[in-house]
């Protein structure tokens, strides 16, 4: 049996209570059940923090035993060397995902300091994005 | 019966003969056959051209009636204002796909002109790319 | 009789049809037969592509013996050096022509690749903006 | 009867006499009175300072109730904010006008801070973007 | 008795009257009444001018003997190195006051020109910024 | 009775014996027992965190209850868009404080990334800032 | 017998007639004729187009037979990374061209996106460049 | 009789009282007087403005008749385009003044718009600046 | 005897497992026996974590009482302006160290935010990079 | 018979024996009897010098008299407005010459501070573009 | 009796035979023979060299002992923190003169690297420059 | 016995007399002398030059047989891509070395040129760098 972990990044506890325009009503409890029942082979994990460098312990923890990482690293994306350098250093293969379109909101969300280290990336398709990683994963 | 066109920009014709260290060694027919397989119940079109103006010709051309497009621009994702304007200006939903993650390239492929006027963001999965992208515009 | 060509570019086939919060209700189809009976006495010629070098090679085969061209690069006024030196090239003079105020809109439509070639330009009056250039032409 | 206001910037008292290559040899006083023999159904006005806050008074003054103000901000097109705010304080429509083709003379006079506040752009006619811009005004 | 100039730069002449939606519906004139109400132990002054250097000379006429400036330079703000270099030259304090958060608003408007020769800063705070900007200029 | 937390992010328990000419002499718990006295019907919180991810849970914790956030985030102004994230997810209004005017030192810190999720800022005052955060935060 | 192809792009089918000062009063037709006389024991071709996408099939139909390919991209040597792609694409080594010194114009035309995939480049010697090209492709 | 013109911008006018760290204890009455009696055979003018406008006007009244301005325009020097203006619409030479080195302070004060248009530039001798701009002038 | 932090921040713990081209085989633990080996007369501590603000914690913690610290601020050294400002809050001396070459690495790594704040900077020579730190500190 | 000097700048003198990957095997002293040789009708010189001083000593002894220079100013190419000027100041024709495609490696490359003093650029031939250099002059 | 060293840099010593519409018809040797006679009172010393560490060897020679320098770093002058440093490091003061207006020249003579560890500049008046650089130090 | 060059680059010859405040009060003879006295068992060699290209020479002439090079480039740190070359030609290991901390300086002493061509960087130290980088020198 696969294991895939599902991480999340600063503010994404708040999912279905923040800005809805945007990040629409549901919430990542409601979306990660879905989720697991969408994948009954597959043994999924969720995680979420909103510190930076519990987010690196997280991929140290599991980055050298499980089968992927769908990571929706939020606003770190855009900020965080470290976090590049965490997801490089481990061997597990990370999916960087995005809920939004981050192209279609401000300029400095249109740089990712996490992409180049990453497998590849998904975003703009709402809480689906965080099934086509996992579909991805299951891929490669 | 769904319509998804498959489209592809410059230099993807080469596909299987080009830097087959960056995009692989199936060609765009044999993979595309492999896709047709894959979602029976889709109908799927293929087309490609090297001429930016060919590009935004085809995406008027279907942009009102198919259920989608997978649209992998290739290096006018970095240049092309005229093609973001020709998907903005359309109806059907366009998915932006790459087969290789640009920002393990050069800087100058770290900057996409088309994301903004697409749904969603695919790249980095190889020829699987193009998978998940019809996946995605399915549960759009 | 005067020979006035006006020339447009990319995405400017979908007028009446695309953005019309921006680009209005008309088609060019229409506006061309108004532009056409406001100056009965100039014969004007309309074309449109997509296609950056058809626009060039347009621009070659009227600039040496037209009287004027009333040119809407679209978005190519933003990316393409070889329009600018296509103008520059012909001995007929180009008006540059916007039908929206392109400052109004993303930043990187402020900048314009071509104005340096052309003599001078008109934008941000709806479909207005041919006429005035029309006259502008009949002037110089 | 329309009123309209041509509001000239800094400088532009001395067209006629300075750098005629770029400007012409016509006084402004004289190119006025061709104006208002052009449009004989029109109320024209006069005004030109090199004060730019005098400039944004005007704008107040008459910017409630004229039908419209053709204006050639000089050299504070390039550098002034306050301007910028002040037309879009007002109602009167505003169309921007210059001379020269700015975008044929330094890199600092490519970049306008007041088009995002007018109706539109008119420039490069010489003194016949004046008239130009009065016909815009009065199709508006 | 403390003597405060309430300074107002460019447009704000118009309070009451210009885009209600980020400046509010009240005219400055009735700001200011309630403010001298709310501070009756305070003389306070009002001045507005649109002209950068009568701003300047305000500065230096009161610059040397009053015991605050509340300074909304408005577009100035961004542009200014003369008031700057004013606000310096005189040893009042003056407090750099906005109406609306500048940083909700062009990319141009977050940079101040004037910011670092003042004692500090309180803006998005409507009319009230005023008011805490007499407050603290009187805790100084 | 109104609930406002006073929030403090990085070096900023640090106060009153880092860089005292910067930062002034008086500890915060010092000061904030001041600020409580002075506001006698405000119930005033305190929370220091110079970790990132604990002061988004701060805000996600008080930000849908409380009735303002006087929020001082020391270097993550600068650099933290996770914090701007948070502060727009929350609906409890937050106001920018600074002690010193951030214009007068470095460069890469005249740039903040938060002010644009806050109602407004407050910065240069020493210690009076955070009171005059509350008073602009019981006016709103 | 060798066969190199001499490819040129948008504009350069107006050798002779466009720009004299800049590009010398020769037609490419009698250019070429000269050239082929130069090195009768080679086989060039000679191809022209203003479209880049047909520079691009032009690229791909001969750079895995030919020996060499001479190519002046004129203006899309600024602009085009699909052309970066096609000539990295293929096996024939493809030598960039310029008739002008480059540096010698504006500083758009300073920076190449190609000259990365070319073997080298030759630039400012007229219509010698050419013949100097050739020289090089046969030395490879 | 030869007439030269002193010209000074913003803040200018509170010389001796402004920073003297920086612009010395002379007021710049004292400093005209002496000036003028250092150039008996000169007739010297004095004229200082805070408004940028004004200090174009007063370029325009004598730029046609004096032989010589010696401008020191403040502030003005790093931010105004219609003074560069000015200063080229008149025949009469303009060497520009600074009383300190500019290059020794902020980095916004390293350039200048003006000096494109003067003659040449003279700065850093506190007020025996001026004195060599008149011999300057004289020597031209 | 003296008191020296050996401090690390974010995926140093990897060492020895994590990119061993860049980083080596030897894990910290052993790097930091030998370390304590080598300076039998000086009692060194090794603290190491992940989180940005726990890494502020202990320079708070030892930064009043210790006589050095060297510091390898991993991936926060290019992005944090907090580290910075907590090394200049502290007394103790700190020493910035790398064990590779950052120059040799992505143009992101060159910039550093913190040696401002230290006393020195060491870096490139592997794990003797922490040796010659503390033979710094020692000579201080 | 025609003079022609070989100028090569910084450690051009370690040809052979320097990076051989990228500047080949040859020492300069091969490669120049090679190439007399190859111009037996051709007076060759060499000269080499780190010292950017002497390389413009070397241009003003033979700038005038001459024939021509093949000139391979290495690094200094990148950062040497000297060598730009001196280049400008003899009226001997210089052809820039550089043995690897400089395109091709670090971006501070990519840009030439002398191309446009001298009359073209030859360039990633190996020691070949000094052959075609010679060449080029010959045929000027 | 004063020492003064007049220091001109690279290609100054081509004076009179080097683009003379920029630096007129006049050696360095004449104009310093009629300088030499203008100041009787005076030892003047003239020194030259292409090699920037030459200048800097001159620079630290005299830099203990003379009066004043008058320093024509030509091209250096925009590419060398070595002679700005030079300049620092030394006691006598040291006056910037350039012969043309750089700022008429190409943007990147318009940033001086040495100004700010000078005590001024003079520059536009041709050989004049130097004479009232000398009257310059003469005088302070 | 080791042979290990001290190798300083421009105005490092008034160590003792040039700003004491940055660089202290030892003279460069007196400090190599102690640091001969503290590696009995290396041989020492000190050379120092203000001239770039002689300071290339050195590093070619010890660069194939010294056992390292400890390299305090000054100025030339910042501005040199030549002694970067050099240093990457030769295959004796290069330190880099600063006696002040040169981010607490000037922002273009930020950049150093070099580094990426050293095994590593030692800076901030006062004359004690040049010992640590002898220490790091024999540890590798």
């Amino acid at each position: 049996m696969k294991h895939i972990l599902i991480l999340n990044g600063p503010n994404l506890n708040l999912l279905g209570k923040r800005e809805p325009g945007i990040y629409g009503n549901d919430s990542m409890e409601q979306a990660f059940a879905i989720l697991q029942k969408h994948f009954p082979e597959v043994q999924l994990e969720y995680y979420q923090s909103n510190v930076e460098g519990e987010l690196i312990n997280k991929l140290h923890e599991v980055g050298f035993t499980y089968d992927g990482i769908a990571f929706n690293a939020g606003a770190y994306t855009h900020t965080s060397v470290a976090l590049h350098d965490a997801i490089k250093a481990i061997s597990t293969p990370v999916v960087e995902v995005h809920i939004s379109n981050v192209y279609q909101r401000e300029t400095y969300r249109h740089t990712s300091l996490i992409t180049g280290a990453c497998v590849g990336v998904i975003g703009g398709f709402g809480m689906d994005s965080y099934r086509l990683a996992v579909e991805a994963i299951l891929a490669l």
